[in-house]
């Protein structure tokens, strides 16, 4: 079997004004949708990052993969990274670290990697989970995830409202989890902080902690603290949070807080790519790690990573960004076959409204989603769904995500500065 | 596709008196043989230590297996953990440290897994090489590996004679350099040392070195010197060596070595298992890891550990126990989808005289191998030859290798010591 032809479309689909540090998510999320067609007329789809840098570099290797055998992995690997040459180090977005030559290779490779294991189930008849080693878990346990919204996107009256209403306090937050875990089932909270300062989110929490005795709580300001608030909020959420994610930018930064709270710390921002684990390990700056495959390289890396925490007896959670269909099936397959996972994945998912892959397959019942049964990824496309967010994304205005814009439009003069509390 | 029924045939192969730091090594070495069938009529090979308390362990798993499918490596280790339970900490020998649960479960794990991948490449009509990620290099370097040794095994006249005739000073081993080097065309060799005093053995390198000028060369004493003694080696052999494996026990003798002399130190001793690397990476003890997959869990642990020394800067070698064609086969196919593979690896397989493999696959041409491009492994059984070695195995008067005995047997009141120098 040889790859033949590669279609790359970029889509926006529809993402509700979620605040973060810095600033707030645009009425569209962009994604890149990878078909990677085969000699043998399978077809294996990726999903990964929309923004143009990403596009550029994943339409510029396309065209190179024709002839691949989609189990040769270690020479997509090979082929990417000789076409990449100069086109390293793009940024993504400043929510997941610093770009990097090393976390551009991986972006663009996970994207491909994905669509071979996809094409490889398929020629196989199996699910992916299979040609990872097995499920050790038929359910894969996602955690709701709370952010801070105003109740529409601003400027823009005519863009439909969302479903989630106003959520910029404790009330608001609270109503939210109520509403996410009647209906998903989440059975653990992750707030996305970076919004209130610091003791105010603190309190959040608390209402949280009240509201739902039992779920364990995140918080993840996404590095937006100095050394001493995240301290603060550590000593102040003692006992209450399952794990403080990213309070402080930097492997330093965060082995000094480490140091001085009782609770893990877990990143998805300064152990980002495998030359960040060394000197992070050196001084224990980090006691979870949310994996991605979208920018640790795919599934195979991400199980060597998932390895690495398994020796160093670090905690192993996932990642997520703004996905669709094509991730959330990555995701799961990935982790129903990785016993180091140890914490609820992250998902984005309850806030999308559109997707690209058929309905059906993909369900969150008690906060899990089951493992696809069906081959490789178990999703297929919705081609019709898929052009109309290709046509949403030639009108949505931009090409690249841009959270600080929104927000200046919101309120002018509005500083993004980190840290900022 | 499931497993039926598990097969173990525990083999004898004539070995030469191959000499090292615990004694000699005993007219035959013992390997297990392992079946592994299917319910489409497939059959999986697997070879492992032929030691007793893994022969029992692996026994004891084997009708276990019943109903598994050869793609749940994940179902095959719960297997294992469960069945092992009360039979951890097995000892195979003392050349590759110390004995522990997860060594134990890590080898009995290897052993079934790698019947597995063979099992998977056979249903798929693709070489083991393909699953793993793909080839990264057509043909895997082996190095030389060269041993002190007697002309003949003692005291049994009756055995004949192997044709490398007696190797126990410089002369003799250079010979069997020149020997090995043009029957193989290996490009690196290996002095196994530990037999002679420290300073001796350096002067063999060095008359080596006058020999072949331009062939890497390694030294490996098995941890029989003293921290003071692998210094002085070290420091003699100063841009002589290609590596020093070895020098002396533990990793915070390792690291105190490392501290003083310049060329790398590698290991297969004190760094052994995945719980041994955070400690060793902390003191920086080793700078090459010899993998091994018999002993570090299978091909996919053994990728994962390629993982951790690409990350933290460590070079990856592959260790070898004198092996037939299958544990050869495995480990060809392993080296051949793994890029951070950065030395050529041992084997002892110019040492045997017998295999239970159909000859002709597996060939050292210009001291590599060329990965088998048959479905699986690659290679396939020879019943006959296997009954032979299984009788052998029956009339060979032990069941469990021990290097000191034989030894004694020569050498009255020898002590087996360490460090001896
Ligand atoms: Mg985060
Ligand atoms: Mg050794």
């Amino acid at each position: 079997m040889k790859l033949t032809e590669v279609v790359i479309t970029p889509i926006a689909m529809k993402d509700p004004p979620l605040r973060n540090i810095q600033g707030v998510h645009q009425p569209y999320a962009l994604r890149s949708i990878l078909q990677v067609h085969t000699d043998e007329g399978l077809t294996g789809l990726g999903e990964t990052y929309g923004d143009l840098a990403i596009l550029t570099a994943l339409r510029g290797v396309g065209p190179r993969l024709a002839g691949l055998d989609p189990f040769d992995l270690n020479g997509l690997e090979r082929i990417i990274r000789e076409t990449l040459g100069s086109a390293a180090g793009l940024a993504t977005h400043g929510l997941v670290g610093e770009a990097s030559d090393e976390k551009t290779l991986a972006t663009v490779l996970s994207a491909f990697e994905v669509a071979c294991w996809d094409l490889q189930g398929k020629a196989l008849g199996r699910p992916v989970v299979e040609l990872l080693g097995g499920k050790v878990r038929d359910r894969v346990p996602y955690s709701g995830y709370l952010f801070f919204k105003p109740a529409t996107h601003t400027p823009d009256p005519g863009y439909p409202a969302d479903a989630w209403g106003e959520a910029m306090d404790a009330e608001g937050i609270v109503a939210q989890a109520r509403r996410m875990v009647g209906s998903h089932g989440f059975k653990s909270l992750k707030l996305k902080g970076g919004v209130l300062p610091p003791q105010d989110e603190a309190d959040v929490i608390l209402a949280l902690r009240d509201a739902f005795p039992d779920h364990p709580l995140r918080l993840d300001p996404n590095a937006g603290w100095t050394v001493a608030s995240s301290v603060a909020v550590g000593k102040k959420l003692e006992g209450v949070l399952e794990y403080l994610e990213d309070p402080t930018a930097g492997i330093e930064g965060m082995a000094e807080v480490a140091r001085q709270v009782s609770m893990p710390l877990a990143t998805n921002m300064c152990v980002t790519a495998f030359s960040h684990l060394p000197p992070a390990v050196r001084v224990d700056a980090v006691q979870v790690v949310l994996s991605d495959h979208h920018f640790w390289g795919g599934l195979r890396r991400s199980r060597e990573l998932a390895a690495i925490c398994r020796t160093w007896g670090i905690g192993l959670s996932m990642h997520s960004n703004s996905h669709l269909g094509i991730s959330l099936a990555a995701m799961t397959h990935l982790a129903g076959a990785t016993p180091e996972l140890t914490y609820d994945c992250d998902t984005h998912y309850p806030y999308l409204v559109e997707d690209v892959v058929q309905a059906g397959v993909l369900e969150f019942i008690d906060g899990a989603v089951a493992v696809p049964d069906g081959p490789g990824l178990g999703v297929e496309l919705d081609l019709d769904s898929l052009g109309r967010l290709a046509e949403q994304y030639e009108k949505c205005g931009f090409d690249t995500r841009d959270d600080i814009t929104p927000m200046l439009a919101v309120q002018p003069g509005w500083d993004p500065v980190t840290p900022r509390w």
